[in-house]
């Protein structure tokens, strides 16, 4: 596997930066010195493998959701929801690992190779713990209920996950209701947590609920066409690894709406290897598939941007949230 | 593995309910069916795991302990405390399972045998961010941040149990430290939420959270103890548990500054089978080392009892404290 891209390219960003004006800058780097600050104070061996969760990185989208919410409000509070929904992320990602038995993220060791399972499940629940201690920081029992209520969703999309593995009866629908849970919800509560502690006035909290809610459906059906699509040179990781774990996501739903004989196949005994997972993302992309999925991403993100025209935001806020938006389904073209 | 035996009799659990009066008895069931709500409010099939896990109960003991420290008081706040505390201990509980592959706790199957390892760390993720949303609701910030440090905590102690793993050279001091990271803090939470949410004047908060600190380090020296002393038809598990998976416990470190033998043992290629365990078991017993780790954490127990004299406590409340504090080292005699 050789070192992982950034899922949303640099251009994107610097777009979104660029639109929205240097404040966001500086909240985005308040929030990453907070993020090194919750590492550092958690002690010498378990620093080691939060502070390398934290610095394999990524592209703190989730914290440039709060601060966009917001509006020009730059507050300590903010810090701390931006820093809290980023570390609750990381604990969902480095409890993946372990179920997963990843290796790699973003091109670096995950901690369930570097330590084991015992130390990743405790590194991933002290993430956990660090997230709701920032948002108790804040003062505000709102913000700690917002995100519980995604904390809790996201558990249970997990669960609905693992009970649909390899299963041939995933509707839409309930593939959409998994989406929701597992990715919309925390993006909704980012949208929540910029609303409740930004600028008053800044926007109605509920329609930037639902643009946060949009853009996070739109994000998970993207990363599963990309799971198919790849290029593995681009996304840091092999085609097929969500068929290689029996994940059901809408491109091979749509692709057995569309070919017959994928729909008979029992894919659990037929995708073992990479190669096989790799021959079944060809056999699904020939059914036009990916195309659907992708429109299907792109209706989402129609819908949340719609969203944001019932809001009165300053000019600068609404581009770079439709930026944002853009953002998440325009990753490798 | 036979049916397990409450670690606390019903006879100590009686006399608590006995000396506190009514009162504990009601909030201890508003509890009980506050946990069953938060089960069944999580849908199909996750709801079973969740309520396999509530259902296991177990003797509420941390609730109790939050009830017991609030005083008078019997308020929704209070009951969403006494749920969250356990919610949290729960989640601890599921994780634990799937680190150690443990098949029964208490008697039942566990997630972790009943549906897998991904369900399972996913239904401790759920019961956290349940724990936290409990607290939410009780509109108080310092609630959150009480269970979210004891939260950590907990994390760090479950590290630093992996990190000492079959080392020869943890100290009696690094032990204690564990205790009071991996089971004192959530007690010590336990304390100071019933103390926060409780009768104004209850008690003093910080003598009250010392006061769990010290019944907290007790209750996992007595467990250490047990897990060698057993008997298992009493604890409910082999003994030697702890050996075979490489936690090195009080009674380890003592009987190896007793046997300079047993000190010179590299134990993790001799400690392979149950068999092997019982045998060190009883080679730890004949070093005198469990009589003296009983005594250390009766010491505790008195530390614990003496903060109470600092506080002006009805008489009720005081005698039962000092009941839970007996009881939790007065577990088989």
């Amino acid at each position: 596997m050789s070192a992982t891209a950034p899922v949303t390219g640099p251009e994107q960003l610097a777009a979104v930066l660029d639109a929205a004006g240097p404040g966001l800058r500086r909240m985005i780097d308040r929030a990453e010195r907070r993020l090194e600050e919750v590492a550092a104070s958690e002690g010498a061996a378990l620093a080691q493998h939060t502070t390398s969760t934290l610095a394999a990185g990524g592209k703190r989208l989730r914290p440039m959701v709060v601060f966009l919410c917001a509006g020009e409000a730059e507050s300590d509070a903010l810090v701390g929801a931006g820093a809290a929904v980023e570390l609750l992320h990381m604990a969902t990602l480095v409890h993946d690992d372990v179920l997963d038995r990843a290796e790699l993220r973003r091109g670096r060791p995950t901690v369930y190779a570097a330590a084991g399972t015992g130390a990743a499940t405790a590194t991933g629940d002290l993430l956990f713990s660090r997230a709701f201690a920032e948002l108790a920081a804040t003062g505000s029992p709102e913000a700690v209920r917002a995100l519980s209520e995604a904390s809790s969703a996201l558990a249970r999309g997990e669960l609905m996950q693992r009970e649909d593995a390899w299963s041939a009866s995933v509707s839409p629908a309930r593939y959409l209701e998994r989406c929701e849970l597992k990715t919309a919800r925390l993006f909704e509560a980012a949208c929540r947590l910029g609303a409740l502690l930004g600028t008053p006035g800044a926007g109605g909290a509920d329609a930037l609920a639902a643009f946060g809610s949009g853009i996070g459906v739109a994000f998970q059906i993207l990363d599963d066409v990309l799971d198919v699509a790849g290029p593995p040179e681009r996304t840091g990781k092999p085609r097929g690894t969500d068929l290689l774990d029996g994940t059901v996501t809408l491109p091979l739903i749509l692709a057995r709406e569309r070919d017959p004989e994928l729909a008979a196949l029992d894919l659990k005994p037929e995708v073992r290897t990479p190669a096989a997972a790799a021959a079944l993302c060809d056999r699904i992309a020939a059914t036009g598939a990916l195309d659907d999925s992708r429109s299907e991403a792109l209706r989402h993100v129609a819908a949340a941007k719609k969203e944001l025209q019932r809001l009165e935001l300053d000019k600068r806020q609404r581009t770079a949230l439709e930026l944002v938006a853009d953002g998440v389904v325009d990753r490798y073209g």
